[in-house]
């Protein structure tokens, strides 16, 4: 059996907070599993966040009229993107399950991992617009967001102030995750560790320890599959609009008018 | 009658870009209409993405165990933020109407505009535990975002394979601007200007033209107000959960199991 890669990007500015005990955490248990793990410190690389004509090397194509997208495509086409993002991408490629480890600010990633996903996750490299969602390039890969909240757990139920976290983890799941094909894991949520006592922490790294022990045979999220759309609006086809109602329900995004399946973000379908 | 001052954060790389242009327009009209009108331009400042330490001048209370929320509330009420944080800070708090102008990346704000967010928007300055939504310290502020996407509007529908353009919405609208107290106006969508011809750019400009002359009249969202909840749990009230449903209906986060109201973050009610 192959040995498995494990691609963790780590998005925390101390080694003493719970963020870094739960990547240690995950380093230690998939060892022990036999896999190889990479660590991308995000923080202590200084992982350049901001998606400038700097990532790319020599000239570029429209200076007048820089445009992000299309010009790291070229540039990836022909090998001149910038040495940090070639780092990351070979990780990404060479990995057959990422983890992304960070605390939720304002309802997402922390502008530093949002710049790795802005830089390192190129138009070609990535995706393309024939090769996108479950037809995406990293339909092989497993992914994972596992993040610490400040907010309890019920603040972000369908009845609470910030609303239910299946529709905060939709554009991060569905939009950046599943976009690239990546499978997507039930998202590991820490609630608010910072307000729990040393003996509540604990059991919450404990419950991290025993889920990772099986993560890699996980069955992932479920996404509506691309082919029951109309490949020129990308709307689910009329006919199958009840078809997918029915056969296994709407989503948190394609809703179809429906109420949101409970955790549809947050259990794959079926547990 | 005081004239109104109005805060443009503006997040492109090009001059000749659409957003370039949404944003000289909104620059235009609103000084047309005797409004001072400051632009905090992101990439041309080289605006720092990055929540660290280097945040704050001098020591930080805990070095070993950095928290980001604590140690810049600590230095915002001693005046030890950096000197870009506070200038934005400054910018904010004159505001009565913020735009941020943006392309869409990965469903949502680019990197260097979520380091804004998560730079400026500092505990104690933006927010505390009770100041906080229909609370918060912003309440007096009106906020929009203005936007482009690479993808048409079909594919951000309900049926869509992006999901509903509501669902993407909330935790920009509601997790970070409602957060914070600001009044939020509907956003400004540029639906795929890119693959637009000239005149469908131009249209669409003409459109942004016209709100923009009763932009400061406009009413806001609805969101539901934080009487409505348990002041423990922040969830709805039980006795306000059938109260709600049927006095204004569920929000996009807020949904209590029932169907999405249709453009619940994209139109005030009653419009």
């Amino acid at each position: 059996l192959a040995e498995k890669k494990v691609l963790i990007v780590y998005a925390h500015q101390s080694a003493g907070s719970f963020s870094a005990a739960a990547k240690e955490a995950a380093v230690e248990v998939l060892k022990s599993k036999d896999c190889s793990v990479e660590v991308s410190d995000l923080y202590a690389m200084k992982f350049k966040a901001t998606a400038t004509a700097e990532d790319i090397t020599g000239e570029v194509k429209n200076p007048e009229h820089f445009r992000y997208a299309e010009e790291t495509k070229l540039a990836w086409d022909e090998g001149r993107l910038s040495a940090d993002i070639t780092e990351e991408q070979r990780k990404l490629q060479e990995a057959d399950l990422v983890i992304y480890q960070f605390p939720l600010y304002w309802f997402t990633v922390p502008a530093i991992l949002k710049g790795w996903f802005d830089r390192v996750l190129t138009l070609g490299f990535a995706y393309t617009k024939e090769k996108r969602y479950s037809n995406g390039i990293f339909k092989k890969t497993k992914a994972l967001l596992s993040f610490t909240t400040g907010s309890q757990e019920t603040m972000f139920s369908p009845t609470g102030i910030n609303g239910d976290m299946n529709v905060t983890l939709w554009p991060l799941q569905n939009g950046i995750l599943h976009y690239c094909g990546f499978q997507v894991l039930a998202p590991q949520i820490f609630w608010a560790p910072a307000d729990a006592a040393p003996e509540g922490r604990s059991a919450m790294l404990a419950a991290w320890n025993t889920r990772l022990q099986g993560l890699l045979d996980e069955k992932p999220l479920f996404f509506t599959p691309m082919d029951y759309f109309d490949c020129e609006s990308f709307q689910l086809k009329p006919e199958n609009v009840e078809k997918c109602v029915k056969e296994f329900g709407p989503t948190a995004g394609t809703h179809c008018g429906k109420p949101l399946p409970p955790n549809n973000q947050m259990k794959p379908r079926g547990n």
